[in-house]
């Protein structure tokens, strides 16, 4: 385990956070808020301890997967430690456990929050709350990258690492590239709906607001209302965002280089849509007694479809009120998730249809023993380790599913309000039903609950297997358990 | 596919229902009742279908993997068919669709009922719902195969396709040698655990009713209060039947070789019984202060922990008043099940330590791409179809849940009860949570939900594929479909 180069990159990862808490510093300034004060002091801790992390530098550059994993864990649990300190230090959110679960369903772009009185943070926080969520959503390692290069040629295991999806294809032969094109494409869909909103007559402010959360498929909101107040058009433009940010950004580097035909046949695209076209049907349908008109039912089957599918968790209306059939399509969608490769959590498409291709091949081969098959998706040939790994995942995450709902039920609620927080936090969403339903908020929580949920929102957007490793004792002490030749 | 020798085993297997129905047929001689017509008139017509079946004999014996799919779950359809049908007729429970919920609850020993009062019923009808339970449990062609040789020397097809767990181990190089010792145990067990019920003062009539039902892991009363008003003695002798009908029944044969050291390392039985102690003790803890006395306490904790491991379904008190937690352990112990080679139902111990381990090797390989690493269980290596068949066998349970769970909410009843009622019929549990507790019933469901929890229990016994199989139109088509070399 190279520890001097894990330290170097954590310290560049202190100093970009110095570098993204300008971001609410500058706000406080616009709005001439005292809060900004905090946020200058810790942007300054960040830069000091960013500093102090890089005075020895490591003498090998390389690193390996299992670095990787560290490092990309281990700089998530610090963005949040020191993420969470201006909230408490300005007065905003005065618990300290509960500004670092804000700060964690920020940046893992869950949405899930412990106020229950929104609009009393200052401007300075609220924006903060909502950058979090974009600089989370396509990733934090992902964004040095594509300014820096950080390792001696093993960018990809950081990659890998942090972001979602089951593999991770290198558009350009350079990490620092690909990097660079995520980062431009996502900037520009942001940039584009933070216009139209603010041509819908939004606040420049909360344009920002909105589009940030919506881009990192993160759900906060700066209203307590969350999206029920705005007008249609607003919610038909965020709907459309949360599903192209929904999609994997594959398609997106496809469609730049003109090979439409791949892109629109894209198997991962198909499929996600074809979820989404089906359920909003079918919940517009189930739901078409409790609005006047039609175009309001579905507009709010699709902002609710979107919003959990992608993961992001906004609620234009209290879904929690819906018949039991909408309420199931809407909590099985939380599972599903939104595409690889793309800022939305959950378990996601590809691993799904993989699921589902093994689960056809395991069928052919029951009653053919002999039977030679392999699978494809998006026009590549899967190989046998990915589809072990994809099951591996479904496995890890069963796991990690089932001991948080034992966990949090020793707080003693009932088993919808456990099992959709779970749902909510691991897969990144925000609104679960019952207690922490849209119009509630999980401030109620034990301590011990909030840390176990806070556990699981960091597994979800790192994919389970960084946060399980870096836990695990074995992965600290060495390599001498294993059989292995690198 | 060989339909011919299909034909012939269904009518074997009609034939022996003829005969199984004798049983009750001897107990209305017993009591008097007028219901036994019934049975004996759906008895002679079983005998009469076998016959014809079997009129035209198949050239080649021969079956394949294929086949043995076929004929398992074409058997367990048409034993319930017309295992039904004697409940209708004899006016127990009259409509045609409950009493065919209640037939495929007894023979999948599922459990789940649809009756309110199940007192009023005969002692015939009682004594067939029991008995269905125990020749269910271990299987009727592993019955037959007992008796008489099937086919040409492909007998393992039909024990693997009936048979619960991942893989089946030949005890003997015949599988008639196999089947006559399980079925040889099983009986011995039974016998044993009727004996010691009738010394605890339990009639004979009920004490062969209960012993069925633990045998099988069914969990049929045959009094409305369920297990609550039986002695502790009772409870407690039952609880460890429960008990030894969930074990591995390669140990029982372990232990007659003498091979006691093996069968006492044997890993899936140390797995098995530490899982109950640990939640026994969680759950004792957990409702302390709900029972007079500790021991209270802990007779029910074991009573319930044991019954519903083991996927039997007997109910000492209301566990749904329970707190949260122990709810909780309950509901996740459901899923776990029973050791794979027992009679009793859910995933099976061994896929979830297969799966554990699966795990613990896909993160050991996540940091060392390049490492070697097998995974052993019971002391043998485990190969790789076999890994990839425990994880196909949990996504196809995956996604058979969730398609239940959605299908059932269209009845608009609560998200626990859905979930429960699922969880209960698709592990072969019988009781769940809320509106399908232990002092409840299955009766209040609609006639599609009711189908759809058929189609659970089934798809639960059978261990999910030879149900999915045989209702997929591929399968029929023949295998133009796949490339194979056979």
């Amino acid at each position: 385990m190279n520890f001097q180069m894990i330290l170097n990159i954590l310290g560049l990862v202190m100093t970009f956070e110095g570098a993204f808490l300008m971001l609410p510093c500058m706000t406080a300034l616009i709005y001439w808020e005292q809060e900004g004060f905090a946020y200058l002091g810790v942007a300054i801790l960040c830069l000091i301890i960013g500093r102090i992390l890089n005075l020895k530098k490591a003498s090998s550059k390389s690193i390996y997967a299992k670095e990787g994993f560290a490092i990309v864990a281990l700089s998530w649990i610090l963005l949040s430690i020191f993420g969470a300190l201006p909230f408490v230090i300005s007065g905003d959110i005065p618990s300290y456990i509960d500004a670092l679960f804000e700060i964690i369903s920020g940046i893992t772009t869950t949405g899930a929050s412990i106020l229950s009185d929104v609009e009393q943070l200052s401007h300075t926080s609220l924006l903060w709350r909502s950058f979090s969520h974009w600089f989370g959503g396509m990733g934090v390692l992902v964004f040095i990258m594509s300014i820096m290069p950080l390792t001696k040629g093993r960018n990809i295991h950081l990659m890998r690492a942090e972001s979602p999806g089951p593999s991770v294809e290198k558009l350009f032969p350079k990490v620092k590239h690909t990097a660079l094109f995520l980062y431009s494409a996502y900037l520009i869909l942001t940039v584009i709906q933070i216009i139209l909103l603010v041509l819908g007559n939004v606040s420049v402010f909360e344009s920002i607001n909105i589009a940030f959360a919506t881009a990192g498929t993160g759900g906060f909101s700066i209203r307590n209302s969350g999206f029920a107040d705005y007008s249609p058009y607003v919610q038909y433009v965020t709907s459309i965002f949360m599903i192209l940010f929904g999609v994997n950004f594959n398609v997106y580097f496809l469609l730049i280089i003109k090979r439409f035909k791949e892109a629109l046949t894209f198997e991962e695209l198909r499929h996600y849509l074809l979820i989404i076209a089906i359920a909003v049907l079918a919940i517009t349908w189930n739901i078409r007694h409790l609005f006047p008109t039609l175009e309001e039912s579905f507009r709010h089957a699709l902002f609710q479809l979107s919003s959990l599918m992608t993961t992001t968790g906004f609620a234009s209306t209290d879904f929690d009120l819906w018949p039991a059939l909408s309420k199931n399509i809407l909590l099985l969608i939380m599972f599903i998730g939104a595409c690889a490769g793309s800022t939305g959590g959950g378990i996601k498409v590809s691993r799904i249809a993989l699921l589902f291709k093994g689960i056809r091949m395991e069928l052919i081969r029951s009653c053919h023993p002999n039977s030679v098959h392999t699978i494809k998706y998006n026009q590549n040939i899967v190989s046998r380790d990915l589809m072990r790994s994809v099951y591996a995942f479904i496995g890890v995450y069963i796991i990690i599913f089932c001991s948080s709902q034992l966990l949090l039920s020793l707080n003693g609620y009932d088993f919808t309000t456990n099992f959709t927080a779970v749902a909510a936090t691991l897969n990144n969403i925000g609104p679960g039903l019952e207690k922490v339903g849209p119009t509630c908020n999980f401030g109620f929580f034990s301590v011990f609950s909030k840390l176990v949920l806070m556990f699981d929102m960091l597994a979800g957007r790192l994919e389970l297997f960084p946060i399980l490793l870096v836990f695990s004792p074995h992965f600290w002490v060495g390599d001498k358990h294993f059989i292995h030749k690198r």
